[in-house]
């Protein structure tokens, strides 16, 4: 695979609050790796061969959502009404284009779905029963509702059930309740792209949608300033408008990207008891990944080719370097 | 009506892009202006009895939804189904907590469906039947599809069905494709508020969502910084994060709430053909009211009990001095 020219890079997140290693197991461990792994791979092939940042990150959110283990897609959380409604939103940085379902319940990849209302709608976001017909009109694919179920998912919602009626002994980890898939990408022009998706959280109420297809708040990418896609307790992420706060820091503060995403995490959400995290790409390749929960599904490659995988806060590694 | 002690103001809209005068003829003119009048007042009895900003937003707000004049609720416009989907939501400029509703059917008001969200679930927004359930639980007020309709509204849709098929003469105007109603408030505290809310566009796609509930585009605010309620093509105003901007650019480039507010208008949305205005007021009670339309319905009262009303660019006057 030939590196691509230029300063591209992708970063990816499988959803902040990591299940704990004791219930993940090594054979679960391996596999989230080897997903965002997968997944970056996805991306990287879209950027190595002079693609847009636009495609890869699409290409690396189908991947996420078609692997079980994360909570998008397939391997979607259940709602209270012990169904899926799943929220997606792709955004275009060299434009401000952007593209997002929320609450569907039939579209097989909501990314794309979100991606073709972006390019072959007037509309930037679609809703509920509306956004499912417009994707079988554009002939993407469509599921039933148990294409998105596993038994582990299912598990926690029965879990959240108890929880709710005071018969949980062991409280809910951050990743039993919730997760998040999502990848940002700078490609070979400089262009930045994000794109984000979710099944939202366990037993979550019908209706709900959270930041994830809510532009500025769990997606948000604009050329010259950077591409972010968020993950956590999505509320806070609305009220704060973190991804644009973020792009907002760098052009009318002047702020780096680093230092802008980390206050996005440990400032403005830092007086809420709220799991989170997010990643970030500038136009230079720069990636942050700040996360303030024991552990964040990510992965990167960076501007040399270098491709690093990571599930708890001490274990971000190389796993390769393509070239 | 007493006046309230410090620089308590408030400001609404009724939309950018006001009818024609020759169509909204003299009737239809005094009633506008009595209408903004008169949610005006409703605003200001709160703020001059010395209550919150929010409860004279959602008063302000509930008023424009009640009076067929404005495209929000009563008087909403018809999607492409032939049916009403409301969009709002409100913001609370103390906590940045925030509620707000995508695609409700049956709410009556729906601005104080997004403020019971805001305070009685863990949710900011809500989206269709799930969000309709919720104001049920609650006991709001729920009507049928037919309590929103209106013969001026079914008219436009008929119209707009017209220009689909290539068969309509005159081109419709802004006024007749869409439409808003917001309200700005600082209140006697220095607490800012902002609420909007809307029936979309006409002939919009069934589950089309606008800008009206995404936090930081149609709907901010933010104590300290500024309060904003938004009017036009709303997908504009989701990917250039407008009300959040005008606040963004205020808090990270020290900018004035005026010159913010003219740049969202006159340099962030001028690259589109976009028919587009907004209300703001800082917490000063400073207003500003740009919009690039040949008119947009809104009104005032300024820190020294001012009442202004206006429809056209050239007719913003003076109504009465409260005090």
């Amino acid at each position: 695979m030939a590196v691509a020219a230029g300063k591209a890079a992708i970063a990816i997140h499988g959803g902040a609050g990591a299940i704990p290693r004791a219930e993940l197991g090594d054979e679960g461990y391996r596999r989230a790796r080897e997903g965002l792994r997968q997944a970056l791979l996805a991306g990287w092939r879209v950027l190595s061969a002079g693609g847009l940042a636009l495609d890869a990150v699409e290409a690396a959110v189908r991947a996420l959502e078609d692997d079980p283990m994360f909570n998008a897609g397939h391997g979607a959380v259940f709602n209270a009404g012990g169904e899926h409604e799943l929220d997606a939103a792709i955004m275009d940085g060299r434009t401000l284009a952007a593209g997002a379902v929320a609450g569907v319940r039939t579209i097989r990849n909501p990314v794309s779905a979100a991606r073709r209302i972006m390019e072959a709608s007037d509309c930037v976001l679609l809703a509920g029963s509306g956004a499912d017909a417009f994707a079988r009109e554009q002939g993407l694919e469509t599921v039933a509702q148990d294409y998105f179920s596993t038994d582990l998912r299912r598990r926690y919602l029965e879990r959240a059930k108890l929880a709710e009626a005071g018969k949980l002994e062991r409280p809910a980890s951050e990743a039993e309740k919730h997760g998040t898939v999502g990848a940002v990408a700078v490609d070979a022009l400089g262009n930045l792209a994000a794109a984000t998706s979710t099944g939202g959280y366990t037993n979550k109420r019908v209706g709900r949608v959270g930041d994830s297809p809510v532009i500025g708040a769990g997606t948000y990418a604009a050329n010259g300033a950077c591409a972010v896609s968020g993950t956590g307790r999505g509320e806070y992420f609305i009220r704060h408008t973190t991804a644009r706060d973020i792009a907002a820091r760098m052009q009318f503060a002047g702020m780096g990207l680093a230092e802008a995403a980390h206050a996005a995490i440990f400032t403005d959400l830092a007086a809420h008891d709220c799991g989170a995290g997010l990643i970030a790409v500038g136009p230079d390749g720069t990636v942050a990944m700040p996360f303030n929960t024991p552990g964040m599904y990510r992965g990167a490659i960076t501007t040399d080719g270098v491709l690093c995988v990571g599930v708890y806060g001490d274990d971000f590694s190389v796993v390769e370097t393509l070239g």
